[in-house]
């Protein structure tokens, strides 16, 4: 096994994965559990760091330890304060919070970022996912947009290395509210399990793209278009979350600073970002799918800007 | 005790409003249970029909009995087709449902309407609520514009006494899954219960109008604000329920075919409709609200279209 460098942690909210990182980055060995920091295991944080890296800080006793996202969050394990757009590598690595969870054991959380003003905005992981992908791709570190979707989507300009302005859209969350509680859901729920219907799912997106207003006067046809023999139960899911990526495209195009930004990157989950490609796509918005492995290049990035590789 | 002319039953999906009427509407009796659809008590609709008007059936046998709203949907106890639009008195009258749910008992189950097309809507309940404000205020049967707030508010548009076309917002369902499930209710969750504050509602109003893309992309305000200590915890439901019922205005405004329609009339729960004038307001948009009762007076005037009442 390689000699390893970093021991770096992408905590969220419902997972926790871990990368033993070596020389430039390369992945040594990669863990993931499902002890997001709202799902911990007996004994806390400190139980879950022990359980994901216990023997990575056994073998290499010292190897210093770097985490991203809700892990810093005031229910995390410790609160990193946000960082003030713009953010780079270099000031992330300078706000890093440190602490000592144990004997010999020194963690370091990245600070998410905030941007100020009238309407104010928050992120916590993405912050690192970006810091990596332009580290990997410094072509793009001119100038880019990122849509990072999720449970809380984030449209984030990119300027100069640095993240100058972003908002969030909840579509992730509203989409779940909806299909599992409102009557919007009822149809797909008593149909059963639907086959993911790309054709119902566009039809949402193409809805909204038409409707000058946008998404909000649309909502009940999911429900209307069902009843009346229009759209089939099973797909009345698809077409609503078409509805609801259709309207986060629509309102980023009309408000964000950024929206006719190129290139435009889309980052995370893949079966997530090409339904959002193509949903941009029918708005005639040419986009990429970004590779894997952001996160941990990050981590890797911000370590280094920060000194903590100087021994190495 | 006067003569009583018709029992008339407003049954909802959570409530049942039973009204014994004599000549001219006039409202003899009026009583309510928690016996929404969804909440019958056991024995189901029959029972709860016993419980409600047994004795006003007793004292006069062969009282005629009309019902309005979901109890004429495919949840209800008899489902009753959807009348198209323009849907009038008249043609609610003509499509009456009737049966006979025991011995010497008819039934008569007002239609829904139904708006057909690319973008088709329903009504339940609503329909008989605007014939009785219609018959009570004729100067509006002429052109208006009604808002009827509530879990599913309708925008309507009223020409020659007729129905001719509308649009649900799912508005209040909207908040309450939010407030309820979301990460926006939280802050208020645990602040606890809030005095209610127009200036936090008027803000999220002001800030949708201020928005060319809408609620959408500030709906993570309610959030963010909270933590930059833009906003109480205690009054950010308001603000997000500022933030929605401002998003239903600015939709109806720019999509509605009623959208400049006047007179504006609020048609329901009175706190409620003084909110949503309030927001008008804040669009520069007069709006009046309109008195209770509506549903017993619609449910005469259909059921003297439909000649119930001949035998008085």
């Amino acid at each position: 096994m390689p000699q390893a460098r970093l021991i770096a942690l992408d905590w969220g909210t419902s997972s926790l994965r871990a990368y033993l990182l070596g020389e430039g980055a390369a992945v040594v060995e990669a863990r993931q559990h499902p002890w997001g920091i709202l799902h911990l295991p007996e004994g806390g944080f400190a139980a879950a760091l022990h359980g994901v890296a216990g023997d990575w800080l056994a073998a290499q006793p010292g190897l210093p330890v770097i985490a991203s996202g809700m892990v810093g969050s005031a229910q995390g394990w410790r609160e990193a304060a946000y960082a003030p757009c713009p953010a780079d590598g270099r000031s992330l690595a300078d706000q890093l919070l440190a602490f000592e969870p144990g004997p010999g054991l020194r963690m370091h959380v990245v600070p998410g970022v905030r941007l100020a003003g009238e309407r104010p905005d928050v992120m916590r992981g993405e912050e690192t996912q970006i810091i990596g992908l332009l580290s990997r791709e410094p072509a793009l570190a001119a100038r880019c947009a990122l849509v990072m979707p999720g449970t809380h989507c984030k449209w984030v300009q990119v300027r100069d290395a640095a993240i100058t302005t972003f908002n969030t859209y909840m579509t992730g969350e509203l989409f779940a509210l909806l299909a599992q509680h409102s009557i919007l859901g009822r149809p797909a729920r008593e149909a059963g399990t639907a086959v993911a219907c790309e054709a119902a799912f566009e039809r949402g997106v193409a809805a909204v793209r038409a409707h000058a207003a946008g998404a909000t006067p649309l909502l009940f046809s999911a429900r209307t278009l069902v009843l009346g023999g229009q759209l089939a139960a099973a797909d009345s899911l698809e077409y609503l979350s078409g509805l609801l990526v259709g309207e986060e495209i629509r309102c980023a195009l009309q408000s964000g600073p950024h929206a006719d930004e190129l290139p435009r990157l889309l980052v995370g989950d893949a079966a997530l970002c090409r339904r959002y490609q193509r949903a941009l796509a029918l708005f005639g918005l040419p986009s990429q799918l970004a590779a894997d492995g952001a996160a941990p290049a990050g981590l890797w990035q911000i370590a280094m800007s920060a000194g903590l590789l100087r021994a190495a």
